[in-house]
C-alpha cells in the first residue's frame, strides 16, 4: 500500500520524526531498520514484523521487487520531505518501522540450543559501536545466542543494528539481571563457561572447549567485576609490553574465531 | 610558558581554530593529538615534538606535572573561549599541535626489521575507524611496521589516533605507491606475504609463519585487488553461511593475534 506523504508534520508518520532524538527515549519494544540491507533482512526473517516504511522516491524503487508482499503502509516522500521529518539527511532514503520478536527467556533459550553451541555473555557494555560488532562476529562465527546483563545498551538501537550489519535481527539474544544471574543460569543449562580477563590464567591460544561454551565480556577499562572472575576460570589474550590495549569487539573476534577453527 | 587566552579570535591559536573543519584540509605534516593519553603519548616519544597546547583551566591542572618540562606555548583558555575556538564543546579540555618525524623511507624502513617482524600492509582503506583500529591491534600484537598505499587515509588524522589509543604515534609506518610496490619491496627486504580474503587457499588457523612475514588487508566491500591475490598466496577465515561479513579491523586483529601465538 503506497501511500504518498508531502507534509513533514503528517500525523501518520509520526513514529519517524526526529529519529535521532527518538532513538534517544526508546519506541516500545520497536526498532527502525535503516537502509537496504538491514531492511531486506527485517523483511526476511519471519519473526519480524514490519509494520511501516517511509522511503524517498529514489529509496522506493531500489525497494520497488520488495514492496508488494508487503502487509506494512509504505509512505513515500520527495528526499527534502523525508530529511525534513527524519531530521537529517537521509541520503539511502529507506527506514522501516519494525517489531521484533518477544523478547526469549533466558532459560528456554539456553536449554534449546544444540550440544556444541558457542554462546557470547556481555557485561556492562554500554557503547553501541562494541555491542553491534560483537553481534556481527557473533554471525560470522556461528555463535548461538548472546546474554546480556542489565547494564548493556539496546543491541536493537539503530546504531548498534547498523554497525551489526543486520546481525542483530540474526543472532538471538536475552537479557540477565546481572553476572551472578549469568553464571547461574548458563550453570544450569550445563555450559562450561570462561570470562576474559587480562591477567587471565590460561592463554586463548591454549584453550580447547568441549561442549556447550559460553565466553564472557566486560568494559574495555575496569573489565568484568572481581567476584565474577574469581567464581569462573579466566582467559587472557598476551600483548605486547606497555600497550595492552584491545577493543572489546575485536577481542570477541579473536576469541570466537578461536572457538569456530576448533 | 603559560599564556592565557581570552579571545577566540587570538591568532597565537590560530592553528586550532575549527578543528573538525581544519581536519579536512590538512596540517601540512602536524597533526592534533586530542585528550590525555596521547597528548602525554607524544610528549613522551622523543621523534615527535610538541609545538603547542591549547588546554581548558581544568585540562591545564590534568597536565600541570608535564608542563614545566615543555618547550612549547601552552595556551589556556576558560572552557567556553576553548569551545568557542575549537567550534565543538571539547569536553576534556586538551589538543596539542605535534610535528611527527618525517616519514620514513619504507626500503629503509623494513630493511631495519628483525628476523621474526611481523608487517601488515593497507590497501585501499579509507575509513579512520579501520585505520585507528588496526594500528591498534599492530600494537597490541607487536607488529613491526605497517605499510599503506596511497589511497589509505592518513594514520595521523585526528580520529584515526584517538581510535588506535595512540597506536598511530607507536606503531612505525610507511607510505608505498600501491600494490605492486608494496609487494616489489616486501620481496626485496625478504619478506613471506599473505593476503587476505574470503576466498582464501589456506586457512588461517592452519598457517604457521616463519621468517619474516607480511600480511595484506583490503577494504571490506571489494577486498584486495584481483592481480594482487593472483600474486600473493592467500588465507582465509572460514565464516558462517549466510553472514560472510567481518570488519576489517577485527579481520587485522585476529590475524595478528594468529601470528603473535605462533
Amino acid at each position: 500500500m503506497i501511500l504518498p506523504v508531502d507534509d513533514p508534520d503528517d500525523p501518520r508518520i509520526a513514529e519517524f520524526v526526529s529519529v535521532r532524538e527518538r532513538d534517544l527515549v526508546g519506541r516500545r519494544g520497536r526498532y527502525i531498520a535503516e537502509g537496504e540491507v538491514v531492511l531486506r533482512l527485517a523483511a526476511s526473517r519471519p519473526d519480524h514484523r514490519l509494520r511501516a516504511l517511509l522511503l524517498s522516491e529514489r529509496g522506493a524503487r531500489g525497494l520497488a521487487d520488495l514492496l508488494p508482499g508487503l502487509d506494512a503502509p509504505v509512505y513515500v516522500a520527495r528526499q527534502a520531505v523525508m530529511d525534513a521529518i527524519v531530521g537529517f539527511p537521509i541520503h539511502r532514503g529507506m527506514l522501516g518501522l519494525v517489531e521484533p520478536p518477544p523478547a526469549p527467556d533466558p532459560a528456554a533459550l539456553l536449554a534449546g540450543l544444540a550440544p556444541e553451541a558457542r554462546v557470547v555473555g556481555l557485561l556492562g557494555i554500554t557503547n553501541h559501536d562494541n555491542v553491534g560488532g560483537i553481534f556481527r562476529n557473533a554471525a560470522a562465527f556461528g555463535a548461538a545466542a548472546i546474554l546480556l546483563d542489565a547494564a548493556c545498551c539496546d543491541p536493537l538501537y539503530r546504531k548498534a543494528i547498523r554497525v551489526s550489519v543486520g546481525a542483530s535481527l540474526i543472532v538471538p539474544f536475552a537479557r540477565v539481571a546481572d553476572g551472578a544471574d549469568m553464571l547461574r543460569r548458563l550453570d544450569a543449562a550445563g555450559f562450561s563457561v570462561r570470562a576474559l580477563s587480562p591477567s587471565g590464567a590460561m592463554r586463548l591460544s591454549d584453550y580447547r572447549p568441549a561442549g556447550r561454551t559460553a565466553v564472557l565480556f566486560g568494559t574495555e577499562g575496569p573489565g568484568l567485576p572481581a567476584d565474577l572472575l574469581a567464581a569462573t576460570p579466566t582467559l587472557s589474550i598476551p600483548m605486547a609490553p606497555g600497550f595492552d590495549s584491545l577493543n572489546v569487539a575485536t577481542t570477541s573476534g579473536i576469541v570466537l574465531h578461536h572457538l569456530a577453527a576448533r
